[in-house]
């Protein structure tokens, strides 16, 4: 009755949208087919691409992995534009707010298959119901402290919520690469796995999961969900607000740095 | 001043209610006298004898343990009748919020002593203080996603409260036998003891905590509990509805794979 | 811009206050430049002192350590007069709530350097973002069950939210050293460090996190700690009360005691 | 099916309790027939009968009224012996948490039909879904503030929830008789009627009410009363704690002013 | 810049969206260009249409309306198909969940116009920060209680949340029209104009919070809605799934009640 | 034992304190003795104001009140710089939460006395348990959305939390007096009293207050206040963040305004 193919699969550059014929959903984030470096673009596409995936009944199990040995590797900061502009972190604030509802709203077993660096945007990962990771995975966050602004957008609430917040806290504000094996004896990685075998062992236990009722499945992935979906609501708004303000202060920062050089004014 | 034996003591089946004279109440859940199998009456009488327990200010500890070497090891279906009448699941609704309440609202320190399997119902368990396992020990879950329905009654709140959430939505996804050792390294046996020497060590951490007064025993717990009880408020009601759809989705699925066979309409 | 010395540094007996030229403030719990023994008057310096270190905005980093090779190690119960006086408890109560707000407003990076025994008030460490302890450095709560009153001044609030509810409930039940390894195995410290070593591992951290923005630095404080406040507000209050009426009760249990001997009436 | 009558009917002798063939309870608190004047015995019997109705699901809907013309009208202060002893007032805690959990889960409609003077306990009658009361009925608040104590047992976070803080704050502090038509003007009364004819119109609302099925009754009321109970869970107890330590201050005021005359020591 | 005509605003059977040149989206729910009688197509179709509308940022102002002179009026029960089918209320579940959390989703200002009957999902009016009702309109609850289900899909929420708990409750046990007088007295009208002046004052009012800064009117909205926000997350799934349980049973009891007539029954 | 003077009584540009014998505290707002209008340094001067009080047990009674016949009429707003500066802004973000926090920790029974506008930062008197307003007064909130920012300090929160969502989103959105009458028919004001008589009737109601036991005193405010600090930990921050964010916005739209004229650059 259900196609294998929703009518969103083609409709987005950053993500490749393939389902099988019992209904789990495969999305690798990507670029180019290699492993994706976020933009702006790519931004706006996961929250519209979540939400569809969230709302299409067919899927009957949400697989989310990277490509090209990787999960998700870097950033492109000027695709953000000047985000000291309040109008743009505004559009920023508000899809990143909706994006982590849109995959909380899955409604749906999730499972994250990881492979390679988790640099960036792994609370994506953090908001799947069990995460599958390659004995080289790692995980860390190269777009936030480090690179002068708040950790602010769902990362300190997902890894605190899932590895406690003394672990987060110190992850987050001395970032160094975390081994899947560390991530395991934190909690957030269900199991390890060979390299290359993410994927693989995620289809397994997808399978395990298609053995019970649509409803069984639908509700537990509802259930499970709630306690972070409440934290998200309280926590992320805030959060990238914050993180706002931090970017607006490392742009002046930066300009004041250039200013001998360039007294350019306005532009970021 | 109070008798060692509670009036309620005699009233149930499925619980052997006994007090030391020092206010040591064991509270061992059973099948004639062998492992508990757990039944629809079970269901009702634990809810009442866990509030009787909870108003009795003579018991100034509680043990909850099992029977025969075990915890709690499986589930009587049919005694519950049909679960997808919405009646039928009224009851399992109300009983399975009131439960979970009335052992938090046991306001003195409650210790689990666990040996053999604690396959069923182990958030009983994980509501005590402390819990007490022997080294043969293994917590599994085999009434819910694995039979087919929500792991909604209170199983997930509180591995995900003392566990964390990754570990528990794993564990209840896939589940395996987990060893009391494992547990233990994820924070939620808090000692490991030779086999059949749970509830001797119950009674020695007993022994340690009537040294306190009886104001601070009783207000150690309130204190403790609230924050669990609080997510049981929150979470436990609606776990149970959703289980309850996941229930009557199974029985529907039941009966459609079973009605070329035999047309016999509503029997779960 | 900013003198290194605030006109509050000399403003205490129980608090050294020193910072760098960096705005790195360096806070010292001692007693008399030994080891801190808690007084009544120190709970209500801590009170004062927090809230001035917090508005400061001369402050980047906030470093709390102790004295003599230890960080706390002791309570003077005697200064703080009759617990049972219900004037008496109402100051602790209100103190009490209001040092760990106090301590939760410092808005910068705020890190714990531990070395020996950390047994009365590890929740002020644990309310740093990280913890950095030395090898010999041991977590204890010798101020209240053992003593005979609640955990109820935010050393459980801040031990569950860190270590887990599990762990911290026999922690706090049955009090006994807990090494800087298992703390560290336990999520609570970030960092395990040589003897001696601890202020001087927290100060190369300090030097990392003053390379971000100003107002990334506080930021990220005030998104990292936003939970554990609302914990603090929803719980150490009533478990502030919870105490002082256990307090109440141990003073009544121990006139009853000696009053055979000495008929004395009021004083505790 | 159901007989009319239960077997705790008989049980309490400040609670008289009638049903009828279609499951309305009555639950009328009375003196010897008369107006209540609160007693320690009440407040053990209120707490028991409250559970026994909640879970007796022969009880379609239940109305909580008075008796002689009014609905409570007193306390007697003696009854409950010296409220500055740790262990009494943690038994007056303990059932004071209790009885509102257990009026909040009696999972059937609860209808509250005033007449005269709801001067003690009115939060009892706020627990409920609908008020119905009486042109000349009255609601105040004798028992906390202008007798000395913190108004702490629910009656704030019953009187806030319905009537706005703001109005609670005032009708606390100082306390005056309420009017029955203001009541409704504030949203906590549903209907004004003559008086007289409060039960017998809640009574009317209760044959409306039956006309829904057994489930949509009861899970109306628990989706109802949920924001409550959590408020309830989340304030009541600490606000017991408080009033405890203002009863032990009032106590300790008292006795300091009639020390000159009769030197008698620690009885309240 | 941006068009005035969004390319989603032709995709639905049920809601007329129109926007001018200043970026007021006006939204009408209709049926043929009459007054909405409710559909499941139409209840997927708001899930829809509301999402979109939320991400849609040159939508500046959102105006909620009715056709035909009225705002909702019916519900056509048979098109939901058998309620009593877990599959079937699965459904229901989730769209009512997602519809209110992307109604409050919309990051501008939302002006609710009403003229007529609101006598069917009136929290989507409530939704809005402000409500223009005209002086004939009036509010009811048809769908829930009085046909035999739980108002469990968020009409208790947002009545409990603008006019207070004991008006809620009241008013959706014993449904009577409430006039658009009585609801600006309740504090849920904003303001009430004459019949027909419903959607002209609205856009008077979009006018004037076109003035402020596009930011301050987003951000604005975010704000308020907040703790609306976090009540819906945390009830209205809940409510929803005790609504499925009740019409289950209504079901069921109708079947009961027709069964010696037509043995058929609608097939649970 | 105590002086009626506190050392810090002086302090204070923006806020004369004085306290009689009882210890009723009067906090008058003022600008040279006359209405205060809002500058920098009274935010600041708040802040440490309102510690200071709170933490002075010698305080039993806390009035706020304004000067020259009006509570708080004014913003300066070139005081506060480049509110479109992180850094500023950081600061304004930094005392907006701290002050309702402090104000909100004034562990003693608070009244507000109301005479004249209450046009900006009405948020402090609605952190008091009772307002009594003068005939004459009226509520307003000038300096937000009307100017073009967010209301987002603690406005809404407090107007949401006594006066119900919806009126105070109408009232903050479409700023206009709002008179004492309709306060109180709001429930914000708790009695309106002749014009000029606002501070005598708050000393009447202090007296009345100072009756009860100390304790009971403090504990009763600690218990009323909780829910809404709650709130204001929840709430306040995140809106002074968007508030920020929506005066950067605003800050550019004059700037992109005034450019052709004066390309002045940074100037706020």
């Amino acid at each position: 009755m259900q196609t294998p193919q929703g009518d969103y699969f083609a409709a987005y550059r950053s993500l490749k949208l393939s389902r099988d014929v019992n209904g789990v959903l495969v999305v690798e984030f990507h670029s180019n087919g290699g492993p994706l470096t976020f933009t702006a673009q790519a931004h706006t596409e996961v929250v519209d691409a979540c939400y569809r995936i969230s709302q299409d009944r067919a899927n009957k199990i949400v697989i989310l992995t990277g490509a090209g040995g990787e999960f998700i590797t870097g950033v492109d900061w000027p695709s953000f534009g000047n985000v000291a502009d309040p109008t743009v972190w505004s559009q920023v604030h508000d899809e990143g707010v909706q994006v982590l509802e849109n995959i909380a709203n899955i409604r749906v077993p999730v499972i994250a298959a990881i492979e390679g660096r988790a640099h960036v945007h792994s609370e994506y990962a953090l908001l799947a119901n069990v995460i599958v990771a390659a004995e080289g995975a790692t995980f860390q966050d190269v777009a936030h402290f480090a690179a002068g602004v708040v950790p602010g957008d769902g990362i300190f609430t997902t890894w605190s919520y899932r590895a406690g917040a003394g672990r987060a806290e110190a992850f987050l504000l001395n970032p160094q690469p975390l081994t899947a094996r560390t991530a395991y004896e934190w909690g957030v990685v269900a199991e390890v796995v060979p390299n290359g075998k993410a994927l693989s062992r995620a289809r397994e236990l997808a399978a395990l999961y298609l053995k019970a009722p649509e409803v069984t499945r639908r509700d537990t992935r509802v259930h499970f969900i709630r306690p972070l979906k409440e934290r998200i609501v309280r926590e992320v708004g805030y959060g990238l607000s914050l993180e706002g303000a931090s970017a607006a202060d490392l742009v002046k920062s930066m300009q004041a740095k250039s200013e001998p050089l360039a007294q350019k004014g306005k532009s970021a």
